[in-house]
């Protein structure tokens, strides 16, 4: 999802950190879409980088900009192990190695998302920028992994690497999914579609959010700072909105009305209940914010934002405020 | 010398967690010194855990306590980025591959020595429990990426890690190395041995220690805790003495007096300089306060120890306070 926006907004600004994009390989384990009328080249290979080799191949065009958006999703890195750590650790391993090797003087700007999922609790009120990384999952330790070898590697000279801690990504367009946190979208995205969405949590979890406009906001100003900027510490919590699912609910009844609200079904689940009381609410994000890293601003924006991008700023028959649909 | 000071230890007490101890496999890439005189059957290996297959061949007796104090050190693995990467990194998930993989039920303690080098500055002014790990070497960032490893195999039940990072230790015995804090220990160990000793930074350079012995009370404390005492987060700093350099040298004069202290010959070096002002100077360790672990409680103490353990509790005919000795 977040691969296909950030190409179409590629493709829509045709620069990147003030010059000319020239070509672009969009490199997957499944068939990319190519963007429609792109000003520049577009390449696509079928690839896993967890292969020996595949990544040096990837490489052959020296690429300015390298954004590494892998892998495996948290939930399939829970479920099997060999897996995830075969993919999200030495895909990127291998990924780094590879740019390591790749000729004298090489050192591309290497973008990698990393998530707050490299957080564990116990939290303080907000999560500043020297919080230890204390995951409590494979995909949170995956990731913490990441982070370490992009600063290492960054600091030998090998890359220039600049790892952005996504927060949750609110509303994703498209079908639910099983990942824990899915609810967290399908309870806007739904009832403004005029579907039923299960809320299986609590209204008083909060949590950490920015929209998927914001998420390659974030991408293409990774890929623009000035390296130099970041120190040795090359890894950022993006910024974001903290909200609670109360505040959430009270956002989607000012867009989608009273009608919307009520196509939330309550049907609390112990299991998602367990692993989301685990994740962190907010955060301090200060070096984000320092480097001009900037998100929504209420959770209202972050609806608004979908309603414009997803709906075409028009919300759906089933939607809208009856008091003003009718 | 961690090692043989361990196995000296083990020795002498022959049992470890309430339990006798029956056998003890030693694995070094190196040959190592079979103890005087033990209760227990001792076992000599030399191999390299980073090659395949050593590990699962090393656990076939599927030990109740793993000590894995490797590998290649601090200066060695920033000057061979491979050679670290494959001993510090590889090695160390191919033992807990090997113990996840050994048999169903098979769930030893791993006591893993981690190191402070894998904080990086800016640091607080004291260095608390839940600080990020954002290190400043390819050692310290080797150690960080395993001790994440170890509480995520831990937290999936495939071992049960406990994670020590151990202060710099002081006063080492034997000769100076090349090793950037090794001026730590010869500012004390050379003068009270007769002997000159070169200290390369200003005196007000603070940073954290604790003794040999106090190490080996560390491991053995450390494979003794209840593992259930640690939640998810396996790796704990350890406890230690923060001292300036002209703390040490008051300790150094307590001890040997000012004879031993004229031995110290200052010779500033830029980069030895440049390489220490970024280690860290105290840490808060209420984790491992709490769970038990205890350093001495001043650097006179520390020398003291090394005056008991290396010397006998005599100081060598050079040293010793003039008034007295003459």
């Amino acid at each position: 999802m977040l691969g296909r926006k950030l190409v179409e907004r590629l493709t829509r600004d045709a620069i990147l950190g003030g010059e000319g994009i020239s070509h672009v390989l969009l490199a997957d384990v499944v068939a990319s879409t190519a963007p429609a009328a792109p000003s520049f080249e577009v390449e696509s290979a079928v690839a896993d980088l967890a292969e020996g080799g595949v990544a040096r191949e990837l490489l052959s065009g020296l690429p300015d900009v390298i954004f590494h958006l892998a892998a495996v999703v948290s939930g399939e890195a829970e479920a099997d192990f060999e897996k995830g750590y075969r993919s999200n650790l030495d895909g990127t391993r291998l990924l780094l190695d590879a740019v390591r090797l790749a000729g004298t003087g090489y050192r591309p700007r290497l973008v990698f998302t990393s998530s707050i999922a490299v957080f564990g609790p116990p939290y303080p009120q907000a999560i500043g920028d020297h919080h230890g990384t204390t995951p409590l999952t494979s995909y949170g330790t995956q990731k913490a992994i990441a982070e370490l070898l992009l600063s290492d590697y960054t600091r030998r000279g090998f890359v220039d690497g600049v790892g952005i801690r996504l927060p949750t990504i609110c509303v994703r367009p498209g079908e639910p999914n099983l990942a824990a946190s899915s609810f967290f979208s399908s309870i806007i995205r739904e009832p403004l579609n005029g579907r039923e969405a299960v809320l299986p949590v609590p209204d008083d979890i909060q949590h950490w959010f920015a929209s998927p406009r914001a998420a390659v906001d974030f991408l293409v100003r990774a890929a623009e700072l000035e390296g130099d900027a970041l120190g040795n510490h090359r890894c950022i919590t993006m910024p974001g909105v903290s909200a609670t699912v109360a505040e959430q609910i009270e956002a989607l009844r000012q867009v989608g009305g009273e009608r919307a609200v009520r196509l939330i079904r309550r049907e609390p689940d112990e299991q998602t209940m367990r692993i989301v009381r685990t994740w962190p609410g907010r955060f301090a994000a200060e070096r984000a914010d320092a480097l001009g890293f900037r998100a929504e601003r209420s959770f209202d924006e972050i609806v608004r934002v979908y309603v414009e991008d997803e709906l075409g700023g028009q919300i759906g028959a089933a939607g809208g405020d009856p008091s003003r649909s009718r």
